[in-house]
């Protein structure tokens, strides 16, 4: 009757300690010790997973503030405070009582940030990783949300055609270098901009970027944009918002295209940056289509199949900015509010 | 070979002095007789037409400014000074050159503010009268532009569902009194905003709105959102722009559409209003569409093949505001910016 082999573990957890106000910091995030049963309940469907990767998402910071009692939708998406925090990760399952699951197996999908997290995985929050021969933690970007994320959003909501010039900020990051190099593959001329000159370098020779410019550089965003396009922009995939989306709107093209996917800038910020170029949607019949990823599953095994043979020839260019170890997660997550990155951030709590 | 009737006549036409900077007033355009001969070149294709109805619309502001030098489409679009204005008007054909129209035929189409025009037809610029059961003024709204707008804009671009909520805003006026009637049609939960007392009656008592509140009343716009909208809003028809579409957003529900034809409040001021709520965009994945029914024009016979059997049985209702006269065409044009209009204003110059 008694399991002989090892039925507990030491649990470190990433907790929330406070809602956060203003810009993330480190202390707002501690690590705490508890202890994990590696045993799932018998008819739980549940699944014990040990976490090998952790996605570091700016979407994070929206779940950080105090929610809004008025909002359903806010109680339910907020972290807790005093409990872990939680993202996309990679893990195995260690123990499963999950007809689709098998101990030993590989998914991605919904995890606490903590070395072990229980799950009870549906087709909507959990996929099993089919494909080994690639690395893992691209389960965590390029082949997870933020790789879906980009090809919905060029592909399904730009609807690119060739010869169309492509904007795309927060170029270097996560999602942004997917988006670059898609453009290239639809013959596309894309420019992107970053946060530093490192990442500006990056973009015109690891992203195929056609161009790229330093926000932090310009004194006047608008004015960049008219130097990088001068005939106006067809598509705009935004991951800023504020001044930037101001600017871009300035140098729409006719019948241009926005697909906004998050809004980096603006998370932190008490009183959200004005907006005065609004009237461009009108006047040039311009499409904002702000959307998530999360509600595009349907698509992921299509991009999956068009995405992992150019990933297999190396044809795509991923780069990842990795933290080693749990305990390293809080500055990664934060780092991300500053730009610290480089690529796509992830924290490695344990290889497989 | 001579022809012996009248060759000749007085063409009486509104001019645009100067270009308008800010809100433009009736001594920017003046009235101006000059001579037009009656027939058109033979081989030129062209049509003399007498105008009899033509339409006030409040996009016109946007051409009668300064055109941007470095903007082909602004220089193309914008109006001459020293020259009549045009728009959208109600014609008759009296001399025709065109294979397409013969001497007598009704139209509608482009323009000059004027009482003769020379056109030259094409099947994206002028479009033949058929149905003559229904007032010929029509024309320029119920059944012109406002209708396809209100059309396509609702039906087409927000895709209805019953039960949505929709809110539409300068909602008496010649697109949002239907848009409202659509919205009912379609089983919605219909509330428009207008600018005064009188027009917030109209939209209750004859244009079904199910609430209406008038934007000059309330100290908050989001607060009266809420107040008519406690769930928040699926559809918003965007006539306005400005603070009215800030505090939409702020109110919007998840996966909510915005169809955006205009901006009329925004036309006028130098430095267009703030805006802070854009981040909602991403936040509740919504949709904001720039239109023009101009590009829609490949959907005018399914438009009125839809709307006439309406008119027809007087199910669906129409106020219009018409100036008598040319020489009043001024004042209503001017008028539409301070919203001395109720419901769609037009100008009769000649009946047929």
């Amino acid at each position: 009757m008694a399991n002989i082999g090892v039925v507990s573990a030491t649990n470190n957890q990433v907790i929330l300690r406070d809602y956060v106000s203003g810009f993330p910091k480190e202390s707002d995030l501690y690590i705490a010790a508890t202890t994990v049963d590696l045993r799932v309940p018998p008819g739980s469907m549940a699944v014990l997973v040990k976490n090998l990767y952790l996605s570091c998402d700016p979407h994070s910071r929206t779940r950080m503030g105090k929610p809004d009692p008025l909002s359903p939708a806010s109680i339910a998406h907020a972290f807790t405070i005093g409990k872990p925090i939680s993202g996309f990760g990679v893990a195995k399952a260690i123990d499963s009582d999950h007809p689709n699951y098998k101990n030993g197996d590989l998914l991605w999908g919904r995890v606490g940030w903590e070395e072990y997290s229980v799950i009870t995985p549906t087709p909507s929050s959990h996929f099993k990783i089919h494909h080994t021969d690639v690395p893992l933690s691209f389960y965590t970007g390029l082949l997870g949300i933020p790789g879906l994320t980009a090809f919905v959003g060029f592909y399904e909501i730009c609807s690119p055609k060739k010869g169309e010039t492509v904007f795309v900020s927060a170029a270097s990051g996560a999602v942004g270098q997917l988006v670059g190099q898609f453009a290239k593959m639809a013959g596309c001329y894309v420019v992107g901009s970053a946060s530093s000159k490192e990442k500006v370098d990056l973009l015109k020779t690891k992203f195929g970027y056609d161009d790229a410019f330093n926000y932090k550089e310009e004194r006047d965003l608008s004015d960049a944009l008219k130097r990088c396009f001068p005939e106006g922009i067809d598509i705009y995939f935004e991951n800023v918002g504020g001044k930037m989306l101001d600017a871009v709107l300035e140098n729409m093209r006719t019948h241009g295209r926005i697909a906004a996917c998050g809004m980096i800038s603006q998370y932190n910020l008490k009183e959200p940056e004005a907006l005065h170029n609004l009237a461009t949607i009108v006047y040039k019949r311009i499409r904002v289509q702000g959307f998530a990823a999360v509600e595009f599953f349907d698509k992921y095994s299509k991009f999956l199949d068009f995405v992992l043979p150019y990933v297999r020839e190396g044809k795509i260019t991923y780069i990842e900015d990795i933290a080693q170890g749990l305990e390293n997660g809080p500055s990664a997550l934060i780092g991300l509010f500053h730009g610290k990155n480089v690529g796509k951030q992830l924290v490695e709590v344990a290889r497989e």
